[in-house]
């Protein structure tokens, strides 16, 4: 029997995982692959502190070059994430031809190009299915079994964190900081939840994603981005009035000959299935222009559904390598040669409806003030609550508007906040309502 | 640019899709194969008929060995469905050294070992996407995406004209015969609904998603199989006072080193993701020893969702050729050679939860003469609904038993039901209660 011989880089949570899930499900592997998965050195700086899984102290190395110049080594799994040195060693890799799988989603947004560029020429893989959704098989099912579709819209939930402290928000009617503080505690969320919290982890999934879906290069910081800390326990119960739910969406929309991306809090119907996607889950709601509507939801990440989708990854490069070929799938559903520069929509040009959340002086004339500077602005309001809940002098003024185009939005909010008898800030959270099954 | 030849065999309803999607994404499809997809040939006994979709009348043809001896032809698509000739048919195009896709879920579930090792004895591919799920990528993912898995369980609603049914039932309060003639007249169901509402073709589909799922050959007939055409309003009703919904469900489970596998109409918990699968959709929950839940949603059949998937799998093989090879996946998991024969659970020995509803006299001592038959035979009542609405000078007498053996269940059931004081047949409903989200 043959043995496919394997290298990890970063010996943290999933990549003990990794080890995990080869070890104990190692019997299984070797008979779905007709072959052995052979872990022949672990590389971490750390290799002192006990791991979750016992390993052959033999293997542990501080070295990299221990994997990246053995030329035994068929696969480099890159599990350290950040810039550098991971893409320096994956780029490496992929100089020693040797194949790779990463998790690492901020190095494929950022580097991806010159990444698959380089691993392209030297006739090598990459397996990245573990870098968006966690365990769920996005990246395959949209380079493969969607193959055949248009993508005419994907919006997802990519970030367990951010999903997770919303769902605690709207379930416990808690603020958002002392949820955050749970998630922290619990593990749920970083010291730092910057990337989480902001949409910037999301950005990157959507980054990946996007490239796939619609065979291009994308450039991540043409992505809109508005993380979820402004969320407030008003804004839930009024959206609950409405029949809404708040969730954290990477949204794209196939308009013409461009792409809509943008990342959002986002109020969907309750009965979305996005809606009711909760805690630390991830979920894809696609629709391809002959599949209709898909829907794929699982662990978006975690020690085992991470490491599930890596060692799926690893068994379809060891495949390639038992049959002598190589990328038989493109990385990102075109060869890269083939990739386009799809333009995207200008933020500023998106249409779509608004929730606006008004704190504004009880007085009379106030919501003719703003609806006549809303209307000037051909903006058009579908529903109105207006509540006596006064705080601070100022009660909530709230409005759903008929679709409307972002640049007016911004013009008419900037003259509303003029306005003597607006107070404090004006909050804003766009609107999916299609209830799209 | 190189070309991929394409026969279809059978120009009915998905046909005709695959051929208006190889029209209408043809550019798409030839851009991320870097290859000519080339329809050259149409068989259907029926070639006067007009389709949707506008085709070269040169390439229709009555004679089928116009596809099957042509040396050009590279794939063959098997749409005509049923067992013969299909089977004789897919047999001749892999004697020819033809890659073959189907949809043909009753051949392969009741034929499958045979055609498998035929095409693996010729090295050459079978896709089948579409002949579960429709659009939904089930047999990727558990062949690929979920390979480093044991799969613990598999709970499914794979017929969408049963899951119509139960859905207009439910939300309408329909009776079963009425709701089956509108599913008739919208299309929905067959002139002859057996295959659907008996379960019949969901055990096809179990047959064949078990075999990948465990890398095992299925005896069909090793299946317990029941339908919904005993379902009755009254069951709906009680289902909600307990909070469940009734879904005829797909459920197959690792017990040891057996599987359990089953079919039947199914009371599951109104917050479980399947139970909010409404209409003609299907949808799937996996549990993976490490991915844990992966729920997969999309239409289960029609003509674009389905032609989805076959060009899904068109295009996957003709990466195989373009790449000169064949079968870097096996069919089921494991090569044919290693496939097993993993016995079911003998459907006596499983043990579930049960809803009972008896139909007795509106008497004192019923209550205490029932649920000692149900004690002396090791079932335990977990809830009781005795309600008064008296029909044929019987009452509803409701149970719901803790987990109980299917054995025990059909003992006591029978000494009940010669109980006097019993009328009508006693209904019984399958639970599935744990929230597996």
């Amino acid at each position: 029997m043959k043995t496919i011989s394997l290298g990890l880089i970063g010996f943290g949570t999933i990549g003990a995982g990794v080890v995990k899930l080869l070890q104990e499900n190692g019997p299984l592997l070797e008979s779905r692959l007709g072959a052995k998965l052979h872990l022949k050195r672990i590389a971490d700086i750390d290799i002192a502190t006990a791991r979750p899984v016992a390993v052959d102290p033999a293997i542990l190395t501080q070295n990299v070059k221990d994997i990246l110049d053995d030329p035994e080594i068929d696969i480099v799994i890159e599990l350290m994430g950040g810039y550098e040195p991971a893409r320096s060693f994956i780029r490496e890799a992929i100089g020693h031809k040797k194949h790779v799988v990463t998790a690492n989603k901020a190095l494929l947004a950022t580097y991806g190009d010159e990444i698959f560029q380089e691993a392209q020429a030297a006739n090598v893989n990459i397996g990245f299915e573990a870098s968006v959704g966690g365990t769920i098989p996005i990246i395959k099912t949209l380079k493969e079994s969607l193959a055949a579709n248009q993508i005419q819209s994907l919006m997802a939930i990519m970030n367990g964190t951010a999903n997770f402290i919303l769902t605690k928000m709207t379930d416990e009617g808690k603020p958002f900081a002392m949820v955050l503080k749970e998630a922290q505690a619990l593990g749920y969320a970083e010291a730092d939840p910057t990337f989480d919290i902001e949409g910037i982890d999301t950005a990157h999934k959507l980054a990946v994603t996007l490239a796939l879906a619609y065979g291009s290069r994308v450039k991540l910081d043409a992505i809109y981005c508005e993380g979820i800390a402004d969320i407030s326990q008003e804004d839930i119960e009024f959206a609950r009035e409405f029949g809404y739910r708040i969730k954290l969406l990477a949204l794209a929309f196939q308009r013409g000959d461009r792409v809509e991306a943008r990342i959002h809090p986002t109020m969907i119907p309750f009965d979305h299935l996005l809606a009711n996607v909760n805690g630390n889950f991830n979920a894809f709601h696609i629709i391809g222009n002959s599949s209709g509507s898909v829907f794929l939801y699982g662990q978006g990440a975690g020690m085992m559904p991470t490491a599930s989708a890596v060692v799926g990854d690893i068994i379809a490069i060891s495949r390639e390598i038992l049959k002598d070929v190589a990328l038989l799938v493109p990385y990102r559903s075109l060869g890269e040669d083939r990739m386009a520069d799809i333009p995207l929509v200008a933020f500023d040009d998106i249409r779509t409806n608004y929730y606006f959340r008004f704190m504004a002086a009880d007085r009379a004339g106030v919501l003719s003030k703003i609806s006549g500077i809303l209307g000037e602005n051909d903006i058009s309001i579908a529903s109105v609550i207006q509540k006596g809940r006064k705080k601070d002098g100022a009660v909530p003024l709230v409005m759903i508007t008929h679709n409307a185009r972002e640049k007016d939005v911004r013009i008419a909010l900037k003259r509303i906040a003029e306005l003597d008898v607006v107070h404090e800030k004006t909050t804003v959270i766009r609107i999916e309502d299609e209830r799209l099954k």
